[in-house]
This record gives C-alpha cells, structure tokens and sequence, in this order.
C-alpha cells in the first residue's frame, strides 16, 4: 500500500552522506538481510516527525545519519540483524512509520536502521475471543481493513492513524482519540513477541485477558520506545464494530467550568469514546465558539451509547447545547497532521506536549503552563485542550508557537523546559502518549525520581552493550 | 484490629522451633527493628493458606522456621531490615495477612519474616481526582471503611477480604468478586512505593491516570511476589459509592450454553460485577440447582447498571430465568474461607486453580482439565465455574477433592500436574489472581517460555543475592 509521507521532505537533488561501512553492509547481506544504502534512504530514516527536525530538513540538514537501511522480512531476519550488530557493536533503532514527534523513531548516526513495514501480515484472527495476532509493521489502515471485513475494529485511532505502525503504536504506549472507549494500546495488547538485544525470541504474555504469573512482562516492553527489544509480533484484542453512535456539543463559560463537568461524567463511569474540551484560543482557531467547547461522541451497544449520552446532559447542565455538527467539523479536520511543517519552515516554532494527571491537578497546571509558556518572550500563542479522560484525572494537550529569531533550539528548549517544569511541579506525568523519545530524555530523572533507576538496571540487564535505540528514554547513549 | 486467625492452628502446647539466631536478632534490634523470636511466631509465620500445609499445621509439624519476625512500622523500618538482611546474607519474605494459597507468603527456614501489618495507616484521600494512598500493611475491611466515609469504594473484595492486605493484592495480582466491574488490582492501582534489594526507596507510577513514561514501572513489582522489592504503599484509585444494584439469575441445561452467553454478554460491552457460572456440580452443591447457575450482579449509575442487566437478559434469551434469591444465597456465603481445613484435617484433599484463557479455549479447557482431574484414581470429585469475565477471555475456577491414602502430597502435585498440563495445552495462562507462589513454580518454564528467561533477569538485576522471598515464582532458591 502506498503510504503518505513526511509533512515535509529534503529538498531535490544529492544529499551529500557519509561514506556507506562496506564491511557493515556485506555482513547483513551474508546475513540474508535486505538493505538499502542510498543517501536518501539514509537520511530519510534518519529523523521522524520530531517538529524540530521540520527546518533542519527542509534546509536540506540531516539530523542523523544511520549506516544503513535493513528490511526485514521475519522475526528470524530482526535476529541475524541484531546478531550483527552485537558482533560489530553498531547500534539498531527499529522504526514502523516513523511518526513519533519526540525523536525517538530517528535512527542515530552510524545506527542500522531496521525499517519494520515489510513485516506488515495480519497473522490471524480469533472470532470467537475476538482478538488478531499480528506482525509489528502493519500500518493503521490496513490493520483496520483486516478486522472490519469481520465485524470487528481495534478502535485505535491516533491522529497518525494513517502513517504509524502497530509497532510504534506499542513501543511509544500510543493511544487513540476514542481511547476513553477502547483504552490506550497498552489496554489493547495481549501478548507479544519480541526479540531481546541477546538475539532471544520471546513470546509475552498472550494466554488470556489477564494473567497472576509474576510481573508484568508485556508492560515491561510497551513504552520502552525500541531501547529493551525490538517487537515484532503481537496480539490485540478486538472490538465488535458498533452499532450506535451519538453525539453532542456544549460550551462552557471556563476551561475549570468544562473540566469539572468530565471529571463529573467519568466518575460517573461513563465513557463517552470522545469527551474533549477545548480552551478559548483553541475553540475560537479550530471552531470559530467563543466559550469553551466540549465535543462529545459515543459508539458501541445503543442501551450505553444512550445512558452515556444521558449523564453527559445531566452534568453539562450549566453549559450551552450547542451544534451536534461542530462534532463533524472535529472528525474531519482530527488527522490533519501536516499543519505543523508550513509554520516550521515559514519561521514559527510549534510544538504540543501531551501529559496526564490527576483531576485535581489539572486546572492548577493548567493555569501554570499556559503562564509560563507565555512568559517566553518569543512565545505567540499558548493553548490546550483535554483530549482523553480517566476516572480519576485526564490528558491536558498543550500548544504552544513563538516566533524566535535566528536557531529556533534555544526557543523550543526553553518552552519544553519551561512548561516541563510546571507540569511536574504540580503533580502531572511527563508524557500522557507521545513518549519521551530524545526530547524529553533530559526530564526523565525529575519525572521518575528512583524509577530512573529502575529503568536504567533494566537497561543494563537487557541491553548491556546499548545496541537499542541508545539515546531514548536517556537510556544507552546521548540524547540530542 | 483484631484479625481473623488462620483457618486451622497449630495444637496447643511447646513447637521445636529452632534456635534463635541471636547476632541476627542483635542487629535488627540495634537496627531499631520490633522483633519476635517466640517459636509460635515463627511458627505462624512460616506457613500461609497453601492447602499443602494445612494438615502438616493440624498435626504440628510446622512447614518452614524463619528465624525471626520483624516488624516494621515505616518505610525507613523496612530499608533497615534489608539492610542487616544483606549485611548478614539472610533472606527476607514480606507478608500481609499470610492468606495466599500457593506458599508464597510462608517465610523460608533461617528467613527475616517481614510482618508488614504493622504499617497500617490510610495516609491521604484525594477526594478530587478519586485516589487513596495507604500503607501496604491494611487490611481490607479497614481500608474500605476509610474510604466508605468519605462516598468511595475500592471496590476490591477478594474472597480473603478480611485476612488479607493492600500489599498482598499488589504483590500477587490479585482478584475481587467485583472485578468485572471495578478491575483487578493492577487496574486499581496507580503507585507504589517500593524498597528495593538494594536498599533503595523508589516511588513509582503515581502521577495520574495513564503515562507514556518508559516501561510500566508498576506492572514490574505488581505480581512481583516479594522477589523483586518490597512494597509499603500505594496509591489505588477509587470510585463512588454505588446509587444502585440489580440481581438476576439463570439457569442454563450446558457450562458451553452459559459460557457463551457470557461471552456475548462482554462482548457487547456490558460489565457486570459479578456474572458467574457454575457447572452441574457446583450449581447442586452449592445452590440445589439442576442446572448451570448464573449469577448475576451489577451495581453502580442507575442507567448503566438498567442497560447492564438489559443485555444480559437479552443474551440470557434461551435460559430459565430463576429466582434472584440465588445470589442473595451467593453473596451471603461468598467470603467462607474456612471450609478446606476440615476437610484436610479429615484426610480429603481438596484445592482450587483458577485460570484465564480466550473465550475460544475455555470450553475445551474445561473438558480437558476436568477430565485430567477426574482421571487420577484417587479423585473424587472435579468442579469448575467462571468466575471473572472480560471481552476477550475469562477466568475458569476448578475444584478438585481427593482422598489418598498415607502421604497426601503425591496425589495433591498429581492433581495440579495433571490439571496444569492441560491448561497450558489449550492456551491458557498459569493463574489469573492467585499467583505463583511455591506451589506453581514448577511450571513457570511452561507457562511462560522465554519470558522466564527474562524474570530471571529482572530478578539478577534487581536482587542479585537473592534476598527477596527465595523460591517463589521459581526466582533464587528452591520452590518445595
């Protein structure tokens, strides 16, 4: 299938590469492995949608440029790659669609690159659990075409849906916009297979929906963003593709105003697939409302899509009704991913950080990122909405622009450090589901305190000479 | 609070116990730690509610001598203890209630038994967001009397509810009889405060709802079982206090007729927080049913639980409705947890193994395994029911109850051998909430392939003297 790519591209013409390790690329071939070593394979798997790579690469700049390109075709060809790079000490960044916006899809200088989407079957499908085992480098799409032939759906649609990977959807615990209704991907997933730094295959998890057999094993590799094992299988669990669906639109006179009213709906153990509420700025830009609006849509068995629909009117009580069809303006703008390269490339620095917390937290830390991203004084415009809601706190997705002069890094640096800082001073997670990549890697000791540590052990048990993915996470290398 | 006592006792009068270790003893006490190195102690540490061993207690023969009972009151109490545990090379086995049933919270000959009962306090609610943070050492009853107060539920209630503690869930997966509904415990909990081998104190998860922060940090200690790290507090999220409840019951002339309607129930997104169904068996035993019971229970917002008990009855179309007093005789008899001892003291013995699979591998897997049980000649009688449910899969209870002559333990590893094989040869997983332990470590390398290749890992990095409760999940020293 042809797939979309990057929002931008390197300019026509030679990129000028480093010399290709001829010694490197005859293993992997001996290996059985397919490799391309062109420059603009090279350069192209040498970034991801990190926005601060955007200008870089339409200046024709390559962040990073791995050794080679390897496409496998098996778990057996991810083994003889890893075998490998183990005997030569080269590093391996295993990457699906490349759409992670953190850096942690780029594979770093000298690396193997191990490009995943020729492993891209629909293994098999259980109808009667209602669960599909699957390869690691099937794209959203046509992962989704495999089950809804059958009458199911994975019902993960993230805004990359289009360009990402089940593989990447794991190794960066992705979630969907109808997450409130199907889970995050770690929710999704049952099992994996997934080989380890030592060139071991093994199978995770997948006996069932839950399992008492120690720690567990599956959650130790989804989130672990290539830097623990490379996956290349897994098992995710299947929903009947719904029968009903309703929606709604209210518009609240404040932000703390319409998150009270979802925290009010969630706690009620309602779920409505989409429940989002945005901020003034963000409502105005995006829907021309002048209070804050909530769009709220709900799919699955019509006896709960009504009773969800019924608690999401009783809470919004105080809000005003607005236009059901300002939902469809959301479900037709929801992927437009390429916005951000224009803005880039015409001098705008943006970018959006996406974190949880509890709902207590949330309005405080609201009010303190949105501050301190506008204290920057090349800051234009910060803005945020609540994307995905838990009972017991929920997703702030910020946005943030500024217009510095010159090398836009030390503007970009300081608004993550800023805004960082105020998320983990009042309580929240460093990342709700983009991942921590290269660019967050500096927080990541603030951020876990002594389970930095942890993390780092586990690195060091699993991946002690740091082939994986080193850089991500701060784990095994520099970060950027 | 006064505590239940185990289900049987040690007969009254003198127990062997070996000598005390007295620089042991010493440093702990130097250490600040409240010891007992009385031989009853001892002894009643040294043993859970493993069935195995509750003839051997009857007939005095105490299982295992720890070498002390430790009492920690605080976190900084439990460092130290691991400290003069490493120090000295003498293991340390952390135990809440001691109401396992697979020997996992029997501290082992010559062992430091870390009572951690002792560190009971409710610290903080967070009446906003829904959360609770307590110490791992409270028991059941008085954790949901703190929150009951306040309008929250845990909604956690194991059979072991009253003997058991916020630890002991944790660090064995545990299951509530309300789990469909409210989730196990690894969805209940948000974070922990670990010691690890080391002696370090890391806080874990706990900043809200969902991250994308790296692996599951989490997930690594819960089912850990004491070999990984030692927890003394978590942070679990609540819910409120249910508006509503409705019953219903159903009889179905197949376990395969019921099981489906089950299936087809989750499947359609309903979550009952109890839907359980007995075999013939049970259904006569317990309810003088003829018979398959199923059992039903939903509480919570009166609109989900109406549309709840709406598609059970739509999905329960082909089987008698019966009478709903049927689980008011379920719920008045669901918390008997004494009912073993008698029987083994009479000489009958009689165990449970509770398992998940996919709904398409239970229904073979009851056949198998019932008929594995049935097959050993000293058995008299094999049962099962359905006893926590999800879209994809549910968990299958069996009982069975023999009488060997002499020695029961031959038959007793028969029985499990006999039944396990099964289970893992139709796909299903080892346990789905009452964990490992000793008992089941035997089948750790079947259950779990390679992925015991890497719990032997975590194990070396995280606790490489092998401290930690030695011998269950099959991790640094023997099992039985």
């Amino acid at each position: 299938m042809t797939r979309p790519t990057m929002p931008n591209a390197y300019p026509p013409g030679d990129l000028a590469a480093p010399p290709v390790d001829e010694e490197l690329v005859d293993a992997l071939v001996a290996a059985g492995i397919s490799v391309d070593v062109t420059a603009r394979a090279r350069a192209d798997h040498g970034r991801d949608w990190w926005p601060l790579l955007l200008r870089d690469v339409h200046e024709g700049r390559v962040p990073f440029w791995p050794a080679v390109v390897a496409r496998p075709a098996t778990t057996d060809d991810v083994v003889a790659t890893l075998r490998v790079a183990r005997e030569r000490g080269v590093a391996v960044t295993a990457q699906g669609g490349r759409s992670g916006v953190v850096g942690g899809a780029a594979a770093p200088d000298g690396s193997i690159a191990l490009d995943m989407t020729g492993m891209d079957r629909v293994v098999a499908v259980d109808e009667v659990a209602g669960t599909v085992r699957v390869e690691a480098g099937v794209f959203g799409p046509d992962l989704e075409a495999a089950v809804r032939e059958r009458g199911f759906t994975v019902g993960h649609f993230p805004q990359s849906f289009d360009l990402s990977t089940v593989g990447g959807w794991l190794a960066c615990r992705g979630a969907g916009q109808y997450s409130n209704r199907y889970g995050k991907v770690e929710d999704i997933v049952r099992g994996l297979r997934v080989v380890l730094a030592s060139g071991e295959v093994v199978d995770l998890g997948g006996r069932g929906p839950r399992q008492a057999v120690g720690p567990d094993l599956v959650g130790l590799m989804v989130g672990s963003e290539g830097a623990l094992g490379v996956i290349t299988e897994a098992t995710l669990v299947l929903r009947r593709v719904p029968q009903s669906e309703a929606r709604a639109a209210y518009g609240f006179g404040s932000f703390a105003e319409g998150l009270d009213a979802c925290r009010r709906v969630l706690q009620r153990d309602a779920r409505p697939a989409v429940l989002r509420l945005y901020d003034q700025v963000e409502s105005r830009r995006s829907f021309a409302q002048d209070t804050c609006l909530l769009i709220v849509l709900d799919e699955g068995d019509e006896a709960f899509v009504a009773a969800t629909l019924g608690v999401v009117a009783a809470e919004c009580g105080g809000a005003d009704r607005l236009d059901d069809a300002l939902v469809a303006t959301w479900l037709a703008h929801r992927n437009d991913v390429g916005a951000l390269a224009p803005l880039w490339e015409g001098g705008v620095v943006v970018d959006t950080l996406e974190v949880a917390a509890p709902w207590s937290a949330l309005e405080p830390m609201r009010v303190t990122v949105v501050a301190a991203l506008e204290a920057l004084p090349d800051t234009i415009v910060a803005s945020v909405h609540q994307s995905h809601a838990y009972v017991d706190g929920a997703c702030l997705y910020f946005t943030f622009a500024g217009r510095p002069a010159g090398d836009p890094t030390p503007y970009y640096r300081a608004a993550w450090d800023a805004a960082t800082r105020e998320v983990l001073a009042a309580g929240g997670a460093l990342s709700h589901h983009h991942g921590v990549g290269r660019n967050r890697a500096r927080f990541l000791d603030a951020a876990l305190g002594g389970g930095a540590d942890v993390l780092r052990t586990l690195k060091e048990a699993l991946d002690p000479d740091h082939l994986l993915n080193p850089g991500v996470l701060g784990l095994g290398g520099e970060a950027w």
